[in-house]
C-alpha cells in the first residue's frame, strides 16, 4: 500500500492494480457448461429466431420474476426502445424519464420518435419523484420510464398510481434490479413492463442480451412480433390492431441464451459474493469521514450488484479528483450518473432545458467503486485502504494535483 | 419419388424430407474451431464492446472486401437503420428504396425517422431502377437504399451517379452480395457504404451480426460511435459536428465475432458447396418447360448462394399452389419477395400507394428453392425431380387443389 504520495500512480507511483478492476459483474461460468447447454443446438443449426434454449430461457426468467411473460431480447437498450414506440402508438410525443440516469435513453426515445422529457429524482432513492412526474405529463406524454436503481426501486407504487391516474403507460429500467425485491415481492411484474440486460457486466452475463417481464400476455405477444421485423405477419386478429407497431431485428440468439442460463444456475452464488464484497467495502469505509458508502434498502432482498459512494464536502478531494485518483490505480470506475441527462451532450440539440436541482445535486456526489467477480475481497480492501490514504494524506493530494494542473 | 399424386403430401402422402430443408446457408465450422478463437477472450472475459475478436474480424473483412473500413454491428437490420439516420442529418424525410426487396426495410426506415418511398426496380436485374429513382428523388430525400440482389448487384454505376448528381448519400443492402464481385471488383466499396449479414442464414455464419463497409474514414468514426451510444461522448472535434446522430446498442460481441472468423476460414469451400448445388438444380431443371432458374451473371464471381426460379405462364401449378406443394414436402420455402412492399403490411398505414409495375409484376413470379449446406447434392436432385413430377403431373394436382379449396 501507499507510504507517501510519491506512491500515488496519478503521481507516477506504480498502480495499484495491473490489470484494471472493472465496476461490472462479469462473471462467466465455465466454458464446459456453456458449451453443455450451447451444443445441442449448435448441432442442430438451430441458432436463432426463438429456439428452444431462448424459449427455456425465456421460461426460467418469468418463473424468477414470477411474471407471466418473459420475452428475451437482443439487448436491454432495444428493449427499451421497442416500449417506447409500441407505448407511442404511433404517436409522435414525449418520454418522461429521470434526470438522473444511464446516458443512453435521450437517444432511445428519439430513435422511438419520442422526445425525452426530463424529469427531477427523489433525493433518498434517486428515482423518479412521483409529484414532479405529474408536474411533466401533459397531452403530448406516450409513457414513463422509471428506473430502479441499484440499491432501491424508489417510489414504484406512487409512480404506478400517477400513471394509473393519467392513463398513461409505465416501464420501468430495472437492468440495476436484478434477482431483488421491492417491498418483499421480486422485481419483475410491476408497472406494465420491465427491462432487464443480459450484459456481461450485469448480475446475469449472457455475454449480451436482455429481456423484458410483464404480466400482460398481450403486450408480450406484440413484443414477440415486434423483435423479430414484425414477421410472419398480421396472423393474429387483435394484431391488426396495432398497424402503429415498428419491427425492428430484437431477437436473441441461442448462445446467449445458453451462457445466460448457465450464468442463472450460478445466480444465488453470484449474490452472495457481491454480498461478501459489499460486506468489505461496509467495514473498509466505515471509519472514513464525508465518505458515505450507499446501503441497500433495509428489508428487501438486494443484489448487492454496485458500491456506490457519497464524496461529502469534508472529504480533502473533489469527486473528480477521487476519481482521476482511482483510475491512474487501475481502478476502471468513473463518475456516477454524472452529468445529468438534461445536461449531458445526450440531451437534444435545442431542447430549452429547465433546471433539475436534484438531479444536479446528486450528479456531482457520487463514485462506482470497483465490483463483480473480477475484484477479489482482497482487492476491495485495498481500495478501502487507498481511499483511507487519500483521507489522511488528503491535503497534501489536493495540493499536488491543483499545482500540476495549473502547471 | 412420387409415382402418383396420392404420393404427394399436400394430399397425405409422406413427405420428402422429414427433416425439413431450408433456404439459408447455415453452414457452421466444428464447435472446437469456433471455440479456439473464443476462448481466448472468454478466459479474459472481455466479451463485447469492440474487444480484440471483433477487432481482427472487422480487419479480415476490410481485407476481402478491399475496403478501408468495416464496422461490425449486431446485426445488419441495425446497420441499415444506422445509416438511414446518420444520412438524415436530423432532418425526417424519405429514403428511397426497391418495392421488390426485404419485407423488414421499411420498419427501419421509420425507426431511423424516415418514411420509405418506394421504387420500381429493373426488370432484368432486380435492382432500383435508376431512372425510377430519378423521378422519386424530392426535397424530403434523405438517402436511397439500393439493394445487391444475390445473382446481380444491379446498375450500380449509374444509381450512384444520380446519387451524386442530386448530391444524396446512396448505401447498398448487400446482404445477399457477399463475397461475389461486381464488374469483376469485390462488394464492399461501392456507393457511401455496403452493408452485411452474419446471420446463420447467411454465406458468413456469425450465429447472428451484421457488418457496414466503406472507404470512408470519416463515417465509420461516426458508425463506430453510434454503435456504442454515442459514447464515450464527444471527444473528437468533428463529431461535434454530428450531434443529430443518435446512439443505440448494436455491438457485435466476441462469441458472434469468433464465430464468424471461424467460418470465414471456410469461405471459398462454403462458396464451392454452393456451386456444386447449383449446378445440380441447373441439370435437374434444364429440360422443365414454363419453369426458369434465374443465373448469376456473367462474367462475375458469385456466392451461389440462392436458388430461385421463375414460374412462367405454362407451368401447370400458380406459383403460390408451387409454393404450397413444395412445402408440404418439407421445403421450408417461400415465395419470393412477394408482396411487393408498397403492397404489403409492412407498408406504413395512410400511405399513399402508386402503382410499381415491374415489382408488382415480379412478387407473382418467384420461389426459392432450399439450399444451403443441411441441403446435400442428392437432396437438391430431389427437389428438381419434385418439380418435374409436378411438371408432368400438373393437370392432375392443380385440379385435385382446386377441389380441396372448393371443399
Amino acid at each position: 500500500m501507499k507510504q507517501t504520495t510519491d506512491d500515488l500512480a496519478v503521481f507516477g507511483g506504480p498502480p495499484l492494480f495491473r490489470q484494471p478492476r472493472p465496476i461490472g459483474q462479469l462473471s462467466a461460468p465455465g466454458v464446459d457448461r456453456f458449451l453443455e447447454v450451447f451444443r445441442e443446438s449448435y448441432d442442430a443449426r438451430y441458432l436463432t429466431n426463438g429456439g428452444p434454449v431462448v424459449r427455456r430461457l425465456e421460461s426460467q426468467l418469468a418463473a424468477i420474476h414470477e411474471t407471466r411473460q418473459c420475452i428475451a431480447v437482443a439487448n436491454a437498450g432495444l428493449g427499451i426502445m421497442m416500449l417506447m414506440q409500441l407505448f407511442a402508438q404511433g404517436r409522435n410525443g414525449e418520454v418522461i424519464m429521470p434526470a438522473f440516469s444511464y446516458r443512453g435513453l435521450p437517444h432511445f426515445a428519439q430513435w422511438a420518435g419520442q422526445q425525452p422529457r426530463f424529469c427531477d429524482v427523489d433525493e433518498t432513492n434517486h428515482g423518479l419523484d412521483p409529484q414532479a412526474v405529474e408536474a411533466c405529463i401533459g397531452a403530448d406524454t406516450t409513457s414513463i420510464l422509471a428506473v430502479a436503481n441499484f440499491n432501491s426501486a424508489g417510489r414504484l407504487e406512487e409512480l404506478c398510481a400517477v400513471a394509473a391516474r393519467h392513463e398513461i403507460p409505465i416501464f420501468i429500467d430495472s437492468v440495476y434490479a436484478a434477482g431483488a425485491t421491492h417491498g418483499g415481492r421480486m422485481m419483475g411484474g410491476f408497472a406494465n413492463a420491465e427491462v432487464y440486460s443480459l450484459h456481461a457486466t450485469k448480475l446475469l452475463n449472457g455475454f449480451e442480451g436482455g429481456y423484458i417481464t410483464t404480466d400482460d400476455d398481450y403486450l408480450a405477444e406484440q413484443l414477440r412480433w415486434q423483435r423479430n421485423f414484425c414477421l410472419p405477419g398480421l396472423q393474429t386478429p387483435r394484431l391488426k390492431d396495432v398497424q402503429y407497431l415498428l419491427g425492428i431485428n430484437a431477437k436473441l440468439n441461442e448462445m446467449h441464451a445458453a451462457m445466460a442460463l448457465a450464468a442463472l444456475e450460478e445466480l444465488d452464488a453470484i449474490i452472495e459474493r457481491n454480498r461478501a464484497r459489499f460486506q468489505v467495502y461496509i467495514e473498509g469505509l466505515e471509519s472514513l469521514p464525508s465518505l458515505s458508502l450507499l446501503p441497500y434498502d433495509d428489508g428487501e432482498r438486494p443484489n448487492f450488484q454496485m458500491a456506490v459512494v457519497r464524496v461529502d464536502d469534508g472529504w480533502p478531494l473533489s469527486r473528480d479528483q477521487t476519481v482521476r485518483v482511482l483510475q491512474a490505480e487501475g481502478a476502471t470506475i468513473s463518475a456516477y450518473y454524472s452529468p445529468p441527462l438534461h445536461l449531458s451532450e445526450h440531451c437534444p440539440a435545442g431542447m430549452n432545458v429547465h433546471s433539475l436541482p436534484v438531479s444536479e445535486a446528486l450528479g456531482q456526489r457520487y463514485v462506482q467503486l470497483p465490483v463483480g467477480d473480477l475484484v477479489s475481497l482482497a482487492d476491495a480492501a485495498d481500495v478501502c485502504a487507498l481511499l483511507s490514504f487519500i483521507s489522511n494524506n488528503g491535503a497534501d493530494i489536493a495540493t499536488r494535483l491543483k499545482r500540476e494542473n495549473a502547471a
